[in-house]
């Protein structure tokens, strides 16, 4: 009955909702419909771009002492063309010329620009997806309707794009500024004015009518299947590809559920095992069925490695076919501009000859390796003192449990692990903020390698602070029970952790501490909820959501053999990972921007190193496993031979892994064939244009 | 004295080809003058390509039945400009109109056009390489000399590819053949008259003087540098490209070789045990220093596996400054015409939308799986009953000496290996027509795809001949002084067989048998040596000559280990093969003509997987080792802890693999900054262009 009530209130508000857009709407509209002239919007440059209705993209927030004579002359600079050194889009001042707000949308013509130099595909007449070519435009379905043509996401990059490639082509003084605020000649005129306190945020505007949309076919009932197409329409292929990455991952983790659920009901030495490790007495398991040669223990290994590497190789064709429906198959590599945080000496770069700042790679190798790996190090230092630390108390309370042996002196048994686990999680926050430090320290030129190294650093951190434990605890100390309890532990604490600080804070802070000052009525006008837009959190990115991912990953490819129920506990978590996610970058957070992406990147990389190190411990487990070590005591096997038998084991796998991922396609044919015709087609329509420049 | 004698034959030699070469040079030129008029040349097409010397550069050479209309009409469709359909090149007919031969050249235009369509880099005026642009082509340093421009192989190459690419407009039928010979539209030129019997080669042609020159530099005297610059203007990139890597792979053994002398020289131990593996008697080698804790065998090991990794990273960058200077950097991928061989039945090629053979790629699947692997297997299989040949001869020749127990038993010892080194090297010959044979059945599009099938097939089959004995007397019969007597008696016999099959035979052939056929004079006209040149046997290609140098990598990285003089054996054989290679390419074949590279291409991964290879193969030869097992016979080191050690550090020494590889970057950072300029060039070439299109 709550339910039912709760979608009608949803209803109820959505209709306001509509009422409310609507009639805002409308005024901007009416604003709009005189783009080409009068006041509101600025004018547009040429008349293709001459439309009814403007849709207001992105807002930009400007600082608390700008005058109106600074935001005229940036508004002008906005809507100037390019070839003057403007960033070709509308602006609009909001309410009035004095307000701290301009919104921007953008022309056509840009628009269309920026789809071929950022090498979007879009449908062609025919219906295949073709790279976008400014001159062949007219080939293109909806080329001349960009809310059909592009997608929102799209169009608010695009013009986020436009903005902080604006570079200033003399010195210039910034009219109502002080005379020591100066743009020099090729300035990254953005990143300059945000430095002045001029611009204090640029962000993309929320839909509410397409967000609601959105949310209902998302998270608001009970869905089995994303609307990714929509979410990629919304958000961007960026937050597209990571719902469909977690989508077709969370699908994926059904057969070794169903897997992990059997042989934990069927295979009575398992539940004994289990319960010897939660209750920590040492029950004999000699009773176990002599005729099982094959326990689920190694079931479950073997399969958890053929499992990982085809689930990986399957993802890179999902990925593939995704990439070519979202038009993002054959992004153009640009020579990128440096990254706003870069500094150095002003010099002539030897690739592009444009005078820009450089910095000697030798000065930053330095600093890498002088400074970001002690630091690195000494973190990894701190694991460990964890780890010890950790040792100790576990120690200590077995002890007390042996000499107490009360309910209370059992629930003690799991403090060490729940506070080590608090701790690693601590840890793991303080260390992404040192490494942002550190490679901003580092002071990467291009975003790419920015990333890659921010992403490189945490990843090292990360694999060792979640898995070095484990590792110990299975290589060095070869206690498999404690394993399980780890495992058990360490899955059931960190997803609660997550989930609550991921969602549930936020949460809180928005409704009881933002909230309070944002009630927004249907009546007020469209700039002030624009402007409480800016009032939202800025959304935190979605490394913490990968880094996570990639840990339950490790989990389960590399120890769930010892706890077959870690697929089961995965499933569960993820099906409501989905949700909250997606509840979170829908209400919680200002819209994120992103550029659109072609895959995962680095994550990809990262899976599939964790899908190999996978084999070396499950082979490592086998050995481990309960049945085989009996036979080693018993005297049936030497130690040795078994394992040598592991590494032959260990070394086929591999090949066979490798064979595997080289035997299934990384796209599937229909795509390679769409990519090549593609690839064939742009190539066809430069040879064309040279031929016509010639003749010409 | 002999020495000095031969060279001054040679320069007499050289003084009377010379004479000779101008002669009839001059003769041509005459011919060449009147290029853009009378007869001889056919006529050029536009005013810029008319000039006073015409170089032939390749030989087509007609079936025996051709009538002088047929050729006429050949080289008024050599003649004809590319948009009519003719190949834009120059022909002479020889010494008259009924002669079956038919000299091809090219004019500037086709060439510059070429020059782009391959993507080769050249001198821009600023010194710099650039990607070549046809629009640009007047700021490229002597663009407007060819023979300065392009090299020898350039030129070359260019006319066989407008010949290979020729493709009929309509459907044609050919004057002076019957009707049944025709050429339907879209139909492959070059190849449907090859299978018609009126072409029956088509070569290009050597240059005395230049070859001379070059034979002179690079293998008549003691040089210890190759002339590469040379060799890529006259034979091309691609052998270019094999020679280099033979001198960098050389040069690289320098230091395993001097290691392998030291260890052999100052360790007794190993001294010990290779006369005792020679002379078959079980001395005992408890003698030997108990200080030394770490034997020549472990150091050999490591030192083994690093060194792999290091020459691989290093010839990656050496690869891309060669590349760099020959100006194949930015290779054009182009979407290649099917290759000659392909067959199926006519249809609409998604990609291109050209109408072309098309073959479905199950049915590619269909024989890949049903016959190429059964007939892959199966000789497989005969390596395996080869092996076990060996073994029983091995063993019945045990018995001998055991029994007789004289010189010629001990003879007799070497006698199993030695026949089991010709057997396995007379499959490996059968084997490679057989892969030959499938890999034309498989039936591939793209002669990349071809050549890729080719070479795998080859390299699973080397790989198993090779060192499946090595292997199994390393891991399974754990006897090393039996694999040092194998791995001694392969490298020794092997380069003979191969020095003695691949040049000796030739030259033998070539001087003997076909030499008296061609007796040549001074006074000949040149007509006559471009025809003498088609008796020459074609070139075999390099596909031998990198199998050789890959078989010698796998022996010194997988199992030098155990011969410490290995490395020297092959530096002495390399120090001769360079110049037995470039005498038998120079002298003993018709000029081979190669499409330019950028790199080693299949070889080069080839390469890489054996150096992985070697790390597991090295780990385990660890654990062989006679001090080890000694200490383990004698209970300090339990088996089981001897085996976790090399398993540690075989992933250890992965590890530091994989790092070392990623940690040095794959071309010097100058090279970097060079290819990305060229990229950004090309790409703002390209935007201007557009730009200028939309403009006009």
């Amino acid at each position: 009955m709550k339910r039912a009530g709760d979608d009608e209130g949803a209803q109820q508000q959505q209709q306001g909702g509509e009422a409310a857009g609507g009639k805002a709407q409308s005024k901007l509209s009416a604003a709009a419909a005189s783009a080409a002239s009068g006041p509101g919007w600025t004018k547009v440059s040429c008349p293709c771009c001459a439309s009814e209705r403007v849709e207001p993209l992105v807002l930009v927030k400007l600082g608390p002492k700008v005058g109106p004579e600074t935001k005229r002359w940036l508004m002008k600079l906005i809507g100037a063309p390019q070839k003057d050194g403007g960033a070709g889009l509308l602006a609009h001042p909001g309410e009035d010329a004095s307000g701290n707000i301009i919104v921007v949308s953008a022309p056509r013509c840009t628009l269309l620009r920026a789809t071929e130099e950022l090498g979007l595909c879009k449908s062609y007449h025919n219906g295949n997806m073709e790279a976008f070519s400014y001159s062949d435009r007219d080939n293109f379905k909806d080329s001349d309707n960009m809310e059909a043509f592009l997608t929102t996401a799209e169009r608010q990059y695009m013009v986020k794009y436009e903005l902080d490639g604006l570079r200033a082509q003399r010195d210039l003084r910034i009219p109502g500024l002080p005379d020591s605020c100066i743009l020099q000649n090729r300035d990254n005129i953005w990143q300059k004015l945000g430095s002045f306190g001029l611009i204090v945020d640029t962000f993309p505007l929320h839909e509410p009518k397409k967000l609601k949309e959105l949310s209902e076919a998302w998270y608001a009932g009970n869905q089995l299947v994303q609307p990714l197409d929509k979410v990629n329409e919304y958000f961007g292929s960026s937050v597209a590809f990571y719902f469909s990455f977690l989508d077709f991952y969370t699908w994926s983790l059904l057969p070794p559920a169903v897997l992990g659920l059997s042989i934990a009901y069927f295979s009575g030495e398992v539940q004994r095992e289990m319960l010897e490790s939660v209750s920590g007495s040492q029950a004999a398991d000699d009773q176990d069925d002599p005729g099982l040669v094959i326990s689920g223990h190694m079931v479950q290994a073997v399969f958890s490695m053929l499992w990982s590497t085809v689930v990986m190789e399957m993802w890179k064709r999902r990925s593939a076919s995704l990439s070519y429906r979202w038009g993002t198959l054959t992004l153009a590599e640009r020579f990128a501009e440096p990254r706003p945080g870069f500094h150095g000496d002003l010099g002539v770069n030897p690739v592009t000859g444009r005078v820009e700042p450089l910095f000697p790679e030798w000065q930053r190798d330095l600093r890498m390796a002088l400074v970001s790996v002690p630091v690195v190090g000494l973190f990894l230092g701190l694991v460990v003192l964890g780890m010890t630390c950790f040792y100790w108390g576990e120690a200590r309370v077995q002890q007390l449990h042996k000499d107490w042996d009360s309910l209370l002196s059992q629930t003690l048994l799991y403090v060490p692990s729940v506070l080590h686990i608090v701790y690693t999680n601590m840890l793991a926050t303080v260390y992404r903020t040192v490494a942002q430090t550190l490679t901003e320290y580092e002071n990467h030129r291009e975003e790419s390698a920015y990333e890659n190294h921010l992403t490189g650093k945490v990843l090292v951190f990360t694999f060792f602070n979640c898995f070095a434990v484990l590792f110990h605890i299975a290589f060095f100390k070869q206690d498999v029970p404690l394993l399980r309890k780890r495992l058990a532990s360490l899955l059931i604490v960190t997803q609660l952790v997550n989930q609550v600080t991921e969602v549930v804070i936020p949460f809180l802070v928005d409704r009881f501490i933002s909230a309070p000052h944002r009630t927004e009525t249907a009546d007020d006008p469209e700039e002030d909820k624009f402007r409480n837009q800016s009032t939202l959190p800025a959304f935190p990115g979605l490394f913490a959501e990968y880094i996570e991912l990639l840990v339950q990953f490790g989990y389960l490819s590399l120890f769930s053999c010892v706890f077959p129920l870690t697929a089961v506990l995965l499933l569960l978590n993820n099906l409501t990972e989905i949700r909250s996610d997606a509840y979170k970058i829908c209400r919680l957070f200002r819209k994120p921007c992103y550029p659109p992406v072609a895959n995962l990147g680095v994550w990809q990389i990262a899976f599939e190193v964790l899908s190999f190190v996978s084999v070396v411990s499950n082979c490592w487990l086998l050995v481990l496993s309960p049945r085989l070590q009996k036979r080693c005591q018993e005297g049936e096997l030497s130690s040795a031979n078994l394992l040598l038998g592991a590494v032959i084991v260990e070394h086929l796998l591999i090949l066979v892994k490798v064979i595997l991922a080289a035997l299934i396609p990384d796209e599937p044919g229909w795509i390679r064939k769409k990519r090549e015709h593609i690839e064939y087609t742009s190539m066809q329509a430069l040879r064309q244009q040279k031929l016509q420049t010639e003749e010409s």
